[in-house]
C-alpha cells in the first residue's frame, strides 16, 4: 500500500537517488574523476547495499527503490575513478 | 527499542554518513572542488531533508540518525563548492 509517508519517501529516494546523475554525466563527460574520493565512495556502496537490506527488512518500498538505483550508480562513479585516474 | 534491523540500519547510517568525511576532508586541504557537482550536492540535501521526514515518520532511529548528520556534511560541501570555486 502506498500511503502519504511512502510518497514523501519515494521523492526523497528519486532526489537522492538522481543527485548522482549531475555527478555521473560530468565525470563521464570531463573524463576526469580528480576530485572524487574513492575512499567516499566504496564506503558509501556498502552503506547503500546495508540499507537496502534495511529498506527490504522494514518492507520500505520507497528504500528499496532509491538504495538499488543509487547502489548502480555509485559502482558507476566507482568504475570512472578507477578507469579515468 | 533496538533490534536486529535496526542495528543494520545504524551500521549503514554510519557506513553512509562517514562516506561523506573522506570527501569533506579532500575538498578542504585541496581547497578545490572542481569535479563537485554543485547540482548534485543542491540535489541530494533537498532528498535527504525528506528522508529525515520519512525517517521521523516511521520512527526509524537509523533513518533519523544517518540523515541528521548526512544533512549536515552535505551543507558543508555545498559550502565548500560556494567558496573554493
Amino acid at each position: 500500500m502506498i500511503d502519504n509517508i511512502e510518497i514523501i519517501g519515494l521523492i526523497a529516494g528519486i532526489l537522492t537517488t538522481s543527485a548522482f546523475v549531475p555527478q555521473v554525466y560530468k565525470t563521464w563527460k570531463s573524463k576526469s574523476a580528480e576530485s572524487l574520493s574513492l575512499t567516499m565512495y566504496l564506503v558509501f556502496f556498502v552503506g547503500i547495499v546495508l540499507w537496502l537490506i534495511y529498506g527490504i527488512s522494514i518492507n520500505s518500498l520507497a528504500m528499496i527503490f532509491a538504495n538499488a538505483v543509487t547502489g548502480f550508480l555509485a559502482l558507476l562513479l566507482i568504475f570512472f575513478k578507477l578507469r579515468f585516474k
